[in-house]
């Protein structure tokens, strides 16, 4: 049996269960620098637990995928947030799914806009890192210290996910 | 008189009494994600000074500006870094400047490669965000709460900061 999952457009209502969308499109804003500039001020809820856990700026340089994706793995971070934020234009692919009781339940794929990052709660089961292009530079935003933060979860059967032109061609 | 900046390549070693250059492309890193990516870990010095100091990640979207540019201001943040991270390929320019007794002495103005952020140590006087293209957007991870947290500084005389073959013409 292949298990399907369509990919939809990123919003911050659809995404809410699992994190936030980072986008200065959607969110208030205020001037800076003499107006010159707008500060959309505070965007994601981080998270940074004990023991020790500290913010940390990392970047990931990724390989790019393509749809139709093979989703063999999601993982978990339960000690932090985890926030993705694009170094270039590209959109790029998220996927995530609701706990069910310790493992995931059926995922969800969004692709962002141009200007989008994500945030992950922590706790939340995602996909890795998916960019479509080059570069797949992105700036990370997560816990550093002591302590086991990563869980990671492989499907028996996998879930493929499609583009959405793909599905209605069906 | 005129009081003149030449643009340089922004490197490590001449950021290093200013904060951290961000660069995937001169750092070490390992693989993650079944080696499709690789992870450039924990690239720069983030503080969150009390009062009620916190990390948070904004988004900037600012204007651009072009060369040769005026730089009549300078300002800086005692109480935490501030990380610029280009959410686009673009370079963009930097300025910062040695503490002179309290004011800003000589600036120093650097232009960085795509995939470059930049992130300012508490305290550096440094210019406001100076994208040369469109869209000027950057993620921003800096410190919320309490406290004065920032501390402007308006030159008599304003320096001028040209890039490099503006210079090389003279």
């Amino acid at each position: 049996m292949t298990r399907t999952v369509v990919v939809r457009p990123l919003t911050a209502e659809a995404f809410a269960p699992f994190g936030d969308v980072i986008d200065a499109a959607d969110s208030p804003s205020y001037p800076i620098n003499q107006g010159r500039c707008r500060r959309h001020h505070d965007l994601a809820r981080l998270e940074f637990r004990p023991p020790d856990g500290e913010p940390a700026i990392s970047l990931f340089d990724s390989e790019p995928v393509a749809l139709p994706y093979e989703l063999d793995m999601m993982e978990r971070h339960p000690l932090g947030s985890q926030a993705f934020l694009p170094m270039s234009e590209h959109p790029f692919l998220v996927a995530v799914a609701p706990d069910a009781g310790g493992v995931p339940g059926a995922p969800q794929a969004f692709l962002t806009r141009p200007g989008q990052g994500v945030n992950y709660r922590a706790g939340t089961w995602h996909a890795v890192l998916m960019p479509l292009a080059r570069p797949g530079l992105f700036a990370v935003i997560d816990r550093v210290g002591e302590g086991d933060n990563l869980v990671e979860h492989w499907f028996e059967t996998p879930w493929t996910i499609l583009a959405q032109d793909e599905n209605d061609e069906r």
